[in-house]
């Protein structure tokens, strides 16, 4: 049914866009740490941003920036320091940041995008980001998209990158995107990022309305340990440069379009929950049988979100009772008979009745999530429905292990 | 300025309550699982339970009794089994039990209250709980609330019990109370649980009142994962045996009853956080500059329920930008250039700009909160304002540590 296939490059995999990953020194680690994505034409921009009152100060920058105008040039990524609770210098930080690299290219400081990611309450190491910017330029390139991949990653294990070709008119139209780890994946490292390139020429408007209901689908979707950023950013580009007919409203190209873009951000989310700290497995809740795809999708998320059930399953203890417990806090009102929880595809429980289950099986079952392929056949799948509604969602997470605690119970100091 | 002074009993400090606790055989270790608090006249009684839409069958048998009438006689809890998610059946038992203890103790069953603590899904062991009620009812005395206290628990560590005095009319009037862990303390145990008594004569209605505004600022106000139990429930009688006057409305006499039923049920909220599974201290948060309590609260038990601080506080580790960051997810909306954090007597932000401080201090107090002695001198308090108004709240939590993840991964099965 996918109209669309999967080709390398991630963001650089559209035309029209380079991309370069470089070492800046702003890590300790001394691993790759700034990234750069750039359009040769002014594309379409669109962002969602973290819901947190306390945001790093390259948020609200792009927010004021996206709110004045729906186009850019340029994003400016950096990792190691997150720029966030850094006060008022933080914000000159971020406006001379954006100053520096738009004289390098050229290009009005409006079309910058930036974004930050690391050490919460520390300052960018700006002699370290202005002596780099130039050379960030320099390595730009069309096949730059794996460089940047890595350089925005904080501890991720791996880099986050896919690319989705379609056609609209006949002509090839494709999607790019990269992230990097969800939650708080490091003592101090923050935020969830995702920068998706898209050729396509859309609205303004429209590509935004995509965007928004992509994330509620896909990054809005995953935890990892509940603890929203004061970074996160979702920015997506579009500049037109596929040639293909201007998509202007809804209808079966721009259909085509937003399913393309969604399952590239549920591609990066769930890589990103599959990557949360110390997971041996991801974690997909189904539920239906709401009332509205809202109501599913909270009830996914707090099953998801569950200690309890994350910790059952990182002990492979088919504990259905714990999801039971989920369901019901979620906030959402059913009738508990009319529960139906499944396990992969053992039925555990149905209209609210408990079910005599195998256990064996069930713990084989989630011990073989553990041996699977990264994002393949190790995924442990949850089935929950809570009536007879219309309502259906998905969450993804991971399963709780020692090392999330290790992780972050490690000194900084 | 205390109005009151502790004593001993528990529950039955309280004139003309008895409670038992005994060994029933419903839990697989053979402790103390069947309590018993009685009162030899009808009491006023008050509840609060569980916002949970998936509730155990005895939460919902207390909830309806409570709306026909404001009486009780006796409250009965088994711990082993939580009777939650037991479909029909589970709701059948509770009855049934109820039935049993009215017919021993010569009471009309509807003056019954019930609660259960155990393993979700599964049914209460009926012929044991049977065979043991007569024995129960026996062993009913004055001094039976330790017992009482120990039968409730699961696997927490210490039994939770307090009693407090003060004067009404110059005559004494006392307030008792015992509780058992919260979250879900075990792989399979759910569950908080309180049972309060009280000798002071009160209006039905006041008396519900008083102690959801007690539940507000105390169980209502402590996480340990953040999941809701199937089964918390929070019961109070005040059966007048203290023969002090009739407290029908607010007023001085009113408020003092108040302010120790809320001392009462703050003591036995922090006990249970304190005993969280895995954790080596108690976190306070204290919130203040608040539009209103609410808000204040809720920023509070967010802070306190952050995997991160908790995390954190483990290591200790000062790592403040994650409590700036808890701070900013809560839902409630304030300029983060009011915000102040104060770890201790540390000042770490103020008017949202991030102060140089003495980590190795900050990390001191951390290690000298574990140090500590149970529930005083390990508490690590952490103090933030997000602005002028004049709303103020608390949490309590405690640490995230690697037996958390231990106890709740491993195998039931």
């Amino acid at each position: 049914m996918a109209g669309w296939q999967e080709i390398s490059g991630g963001v650089t995999a559209p035309r029209g866009y380079r991309a370069a990953g470089i070492v800046a020194g702003l890590k300790p680690s001394g691993l790759p740490d700034l990234a750069l994505i750039y359009s040769e034409v002014e594309a379409i921009a669109a962002g969602v941003f973290t819901t947190s009152v306390v945001r790093a100060a390259p948020v609200d920058y792009c927010r004021q920036l996206l709110q004045a105008k729906h186009g850019a040039r340029a994003i400016l990524c950096n990792a190691g320091q997150a720029n966030a609770a850094t006060g008022s210098q933080g914000w000159i930080d971020a406006i001379e940041s954006a100053q520096m690299l738009a004289q390098v290219l050229n290009i009005p400081s409006d079309t910058v995008l930036l974004a930050s990611t690391g050490v919460i309450g520390q300052r960018i190491k700006m002699d370290a980001l202005k002596a780099a910017i130039p050379q960030l330029v320099a390595a730009a390139s069309e096949d730059g998209g794996d460089a940047a991949a890595k350089a925005i990653c904080t501890t991720d294990l791996v880099p986050k990158s896919i690319a989705l070709e379609t056609t609209i008119g006949d002509r090839p139209v494709r999607i790019g995107g990269i992230s990097k780890g969800s939650g708080m994946i490091h003592p101090n490292m923050a935020t969830m990022l995702s920068f998706v390139t898209c050729d396509a020429a859309v609205a303004p408007s429209l590509w935004q309305k995509m965007l928004s209901r992509a994330a509620d689908q896909s990054f809005n979707q995953i935890t990892v340990d509940g603890d929203t950023s004061t970074n996160d950013t979702l920015i997506a580009l579009a500049n037109g440069q596929s040639r293909t007919p201007a998509i202007t409203e809804m209808g079966a190209e721009a259909e085509k379009l937003e399913a393309m873009l969604t399952q590239v951000c549920q591609y990066l989310a769930k890589a990103i929950a599959r990557d949360g700290e110390g997971a041996t497995c991801l974690i997909e809740v189904q539920v239906t049988g709401a009332h509205d795809d809202k109501d599913a999708r909270q009830v996914a998320k707090t099953i998801v979100g569950s200690s309890l059930v994350k910790s059952a399953i990182f002990g492979r203890d088919p504990n259905w009772g714990r999801i039971a417990a989920a369901a019901g806090r979620a906030g959402v009102i059913f009738d508990q008979e009319n529960l139906r929880i499944q396990l992969g595809d053992l039925l555990l429980m149905e209209n609210g009745q408990p079910l005599p289950f195998d256990r064996a099986a069930a713990s084989a079952y989630l011990k073989a999530a553990a041996a699977g392929a990264y994002l393949k056949e190790d995924t442990v799948l949850i089935s929950v429905s809570i009536g007879s509604g219309s309502g259906s969602g998905k969450a993804w997470g991971c399963d709780l292990s020692y090392d999330y605690v290790k992780i972050n119970a490690e000194y900084t100091t």
